[in-house]
């Protein structure tokens, strides 16, 4: 694929790429979307090049379907990344050998990308990575057991985290990320999982209630013996007012 | 200037260029730093290009050092702007037609530039453009009077205010755009400023003391007739804290 890419390279734009770090939460676990590269041994964000005929953000969508088979998830930007010596690596010289690429096509793929960062949440059990003709790997793979990976794609990765982390504090989640009907355990457990650290029950209780995108059903979770939780689902259209107007009162 | 880097085009990134959205405030005002380009009567976000051996973030610095004499700012990336036909617009073609660039030099200007918004929020009264060796006019223009920009520029401008007015909600504003002392009215009059609506005192006085970062003065605002409001001063050490950890406890 990067072979036809740099056949012809000025349909893309130079020194540009796109990174997407695509977050998967399911019972209480949170992985990442990664590319096992064909080069080395190593793993990598899937990303790509952008077409100079591409808007960014659509380029972010189709590279991430291209490289993993996954579409139909909201990508937001998050942070554009620009060291000078960021793919001046061990991982880009086995690459040109890898290729045997002409000097011509070195030079355009060891010239300095400036590399657009793109993350999203997803239930990794509805989203299931099916590369097609492509012989990478792709996988799910547990946060705290992310290996090392090329390039600065750990720092992206850490951004796009830290990222997620302050988005709590803006907006919602859980839709699309837990059952229908959910207890607050349960809702409780998916920020755990995102913050990395227990929460105070009490204090969840009374902040996720305030917010009012809640509707407590008449409706105890089954299959549970002692003093079963009640469910509750979302308000669908609160919800959305609320990811749309943001969660503070503000000012 | 242009015509320099077109000269010297191998050594900026091609397709890449910078904008920098800068808010002045004063006495509750509201300015936005601005250049008005030599090519036309329309003004322009202070921009340029990105030179291969500059880390995107240190670019930046430059770019806005070199357009409009101001140094010593704490920029900001918050988005990256990359549509298709974003710089296809008469005014890149008065550009080309003004320096009369060569084919060659024309196709690189013509090219989309994804383009990298950086802002920053200062004393306007403290921070005085000095362009050096340079016909350009560079004016702080009231945000409310900002005429029609370039390109996408306005866009870049409403982002970067969306993100300021979200920034309030996660960390606070006053240190540097405030005198040492103040009053709690002056305070509530930035962020007023700044979110272009008028806030409930109380409220504001409520939220704003929670946070922790106001010390009480044992004197009142002179020059007052009648109840001489409150002064108080930062806690710089606990400001810079809120700054580092965010505002909201979170969950």
């Amino acid at each position: 694929m990067l072979l036809k890419i740099l056949e012809n390279k000025d349909q893309f734009q130079p020194g540009l790429s796109i990174d997407c770090v695509i977050f998967g939460f399911h019972n209480n676990q949170l992985k990442v979307l990664l590319n096992k590269t064909q080069y080395s041994d190593q793993w990598a964000l899937p990303g790509g090049f952008v077409p100079v005929d591409e808007d960014l953000d659509q380029a972010a969508v189709s590279i991430l379907y291209g490289r993993t088979g996954v579409k139909g998830i909201f990508l937001r930007q998050f942070a554009t990344f620009g060291k000078v010596k960021r793919n001046q690596s061990d991982f880009s010289q086995k690459v040109v050998q890898f290729y045997g690429l002409t000097p011509e096509a070195a030079q355009w793929y060891l010239n300095r990308f400036v590399t657009v960062g793109y993350y999203a949440l997803v239930d990794f059990s509805q989203t299931v990575p099916q590369p097609e003709g492509n012989k990478e790997v792709v996988e799910w793979i547990d946060h705290s057991a992310v290996p090392e990976l090329i390039l600065d794609h750990r720092e992206i990765l850490d951004t796009a985290l830290a990222t997620l982390r302050t988005e709590l504090n803006l907006m919602p989640v859980g839709y699309n990320l837990l059952p229908e009907k959910f207890t607050i355990p349960e809702l409780q457990k998916l920020y755990e999982t995102i913050l990395g650290r227990q929460l105070d029950r009490r204090n969840f209780l009374r902040k996720i209630t305030a917010i009012g995108i809640l509707i407590k059903l008449d409706e105890k979770k089954s299959n549970v013996a002692h003093k079963a939780p009640n469910l509750y689902r979302f308000d669908k259209e609160r919800y959305e007012e609320v990811v749309k107007n943001g969660l503070t009162q503000g000012w």
